[in-house]
């Protein structure tokens, strides 16, 4: 891991959170900023057809596509923690993943990435065993995808247990807490909203390997990813202003890995 | 098609159909003797675990695995009709069909075929539409998995416009109508329960491609694969009988293709 | 039933329709505007949570709550024809209408009404065991509860064999066939959004007792309450031009019932 | 609370835990000897169509019937704990017991009281705000029913705060801890499957107050009903001897409550 400045960002958003006949988030304007679109795979939102269409959407903007696996809670959106056994969640990603990969072939999509969803993901954080069940589907399936993780997590240790390739996250809009974790949603300003603001925190993070925490600590990290959030109003245009924000200061804005043919 | 006796047969049964805490069927049992194991993908029964201990049991059997796709009804077991789109039915299938074969990529085992469930199928035998949308799904995903269908019914002949191979399947514990659909579960005396009169019913499809029909009706048709019933209690004993009453007139039990390392 | 004009009518449209995260429909503006709110009960869309918000903003702008019992199918939206035992249905409707009684409890409502959603409500319209099905739950739970039903329909011919209160419902923002059904939502135009239209078919069905079906044959019914749907966009101002309209008219816009205490 | 030794108990399971096409439990064995039958809501287990046939049984049997709320869980079988805000675990009791007590309708019977399942019931055991939002559900509902409880625990001190009646409940085939809760089911030995050693450990809560924990300590606490399981095979059989060594010992086993009419 690399905690010098760097040139060159992944942007990635959660898409394809819409469910039956219900739309969340804009994600044909989001895919015109972003290079990486973690996909739902139907356990905390999306449904087989919303997959497709949204696999389409990204090839069509020639954005990478992850699958984005979450908790089986949809009126919760995969947002509320669940114990569940260290092998029900390997299983359980791995059954998302062959799930979308299969919807991919249909429109002659290979995945590149694999990134948890929400409570899924805040748990691996802390917790070893189910960080390393998560690595383990990852491996299992393909071990040439590369597994998203938070700074110096749990999770992103797994990873490199796994030998899968890593790419550290940031997040452009949320705020943080002084042990790198995020804070949660429910607390209020957690959800960074401004867009100024979105794009200068976004830029110390790539040139700096730097971000305050909520209560001043400053946070060391190297990111190769900044995830923006799809299902907020006004998604696309923050999505947009940070892509320029980024390139405007020189920073190449580009996939982790080629596209897979 | 060939319309000669024949003495080589595939054993096929639908396993892995408990759910969560609810067993379901002699799978182990039925595995002894079967030598394909259609398994529930967790739309009409099954879920991540399930289907990988079905598909440990299918490998250590030495059993063919393949996709059991079904319509998204776990209260009514997928034997319900709904009016899907045959767009939905296309991604729903290549959904199903992904998850298993991920989940089975952790036990080192490859698809080899895909056997449509309920009343998917049996809409399928009927429904061109629909019978295209399953075929198109299963050529996606791999154009070398088997598609298993009822004799001259519009979901064989939607695999063969796909390309696809076929396995003409004959029905050793079921009652034929005479246009060759299945008696409907509902009615009585549909589903055969006398193990002599399923290894009489099986034999004279597989030596002379004759069944009998409920008013009295010859039907020809040449069978590759055979279905017996997991869900039933004895599934496991009918099904040894069955294989030892081939086994005893000369019938050659076998897988329809080598399994796939 | 009385074919005569009249000069009083309920306005209902379906509500609480959202389900967890995702939002639908409008519907704090729609209840400005009608008298009778038909609620989803967990089956086809809402949840817990959206059907207690739902009834209290029912009960904030004094409009009568009723059941909306559907299909269980989420992704499909309870649009999708499923073939349930009439008794499953019995059950599930039953089900449905106690579910939302208990959640109306906690904001002092009770219910005034129940009305069939989507397929379930189209498919009652044709088949006479399945709208007896519906009638007998409603009875059971509480035979003051006002059954609404298309004019002429098996489910309103059910309603009088039950002996229930029957409300004789148009639509609106729909266009009939000449056999007094609905036209499928997939045909184009099945579904009216110019507002001049709709205020114009409601003024003539509620003042002559007569609608135009898409062929051009009059057909004549009385209505006893006009549906408007709250799940497009722009429908709470479709339905407050609708109010306005009809009382410009002098018709007299008022719930079937008094809203029990 | 009485700590005295005492010679009356209600005997309750848990029934009604079959889903759509799978089985589970030996309910109507196990009616026959119990006199408080708690039925699942569909949540973790049940459907409508179990639901009807469970109460039906109970009727027939003579035995009271009680709400068996759940988290939204089924392949966990809602013993998986899952972090939902108090305001949804409210409206989600409220759905469930309102669901019930429509069905139980149509076998025209009243429920008597309300017991939360697995994961839910053992958080409300520990955490206060849980707890008062399910008796704040029941009371609702309707405030002569009664809730039943761990002595000594957060959910019993919430259904005193609410004003309910409370059924202090043992659990007879179950170890305990030192702190009075109940082992995980995951321990071994936490299930007690000795019918001898269960009736032993039964007469000495009913007639002294008292159990002992897995570490030896003695507690004490006076109990309104026993708990037995109704899901593991032997359940009929283990409950008919539970019953015979009560009366054998000269304790009277009825239920709390007259059935209401």
């Amino acid at each position: 891991m690399n905690l010098e400045p760097q040139l060159r960002i992944d942007l990635n958003s959660d898409v394809g959170e819409s469910f039956g006949p219900w739309k969340m988030g804009a994600d044909a304007d989001v895919m015109r900023s972003i290079t990486s679109a973690n996909v739902a795979c139907g356990f905390h939102a999306g449904d087989p057809g919303v997959m497709r269409a949204t696999v389409r959407l990204a090839r069509e903007a020639g954005v990478s596509v992850g699958a984005h696996p979450g908790f089986p809670d949809l009126p919760g959106f995969g947002r509320r923690e669940m114990k569940m056994s260290t092998k029900d969640v390997e299983d359980m990603v791995l059954y998302q993943i062959g799930a979308l990969a299969a919807i991919a072939l249909a429109e002659g999509v290979r995945l590149t990435h694999v990134k948890a969803h929400g409570a899924l993901y805040n748990m691996a954080v802390r917790d070893r065993a189910l960080a390393d069940s998560i690595a383990r589907a990852v491996k299992t399936f393909d071990r040439s995808l590369i597994l998203f993780a938070l700074p110096a997590s749990e999770l992103l240790l797994a990873g490199e247990r796994a030998g899968l390739q890593i790419a550290s996250e940031g997040f452009a809009d949320r705020a943080y807490d002084a042990d790198g974790s995020l804070a949660p949603r429910s607390d209020p300003g957690s959800v960074i909203e401004d867009p100024a603001e979105v794009v200068r925190r976004s830029l110390k993070m790539v040139q700096e390997g730097r971000v305050v925490a909520r209560n001043g600590t400053e946070l060391r990290f190297h990111v190769d990813t900044l995830c923006t959030h799809g299902d907020t109003p006004g998604a696309g245009e923050l999505t947009r202003l940070l892509l320029e924000g980024l390139r405007h200061e020189g920073v190449s804005v580009a996939p982790l890995a080629a596209i897979p043919s």
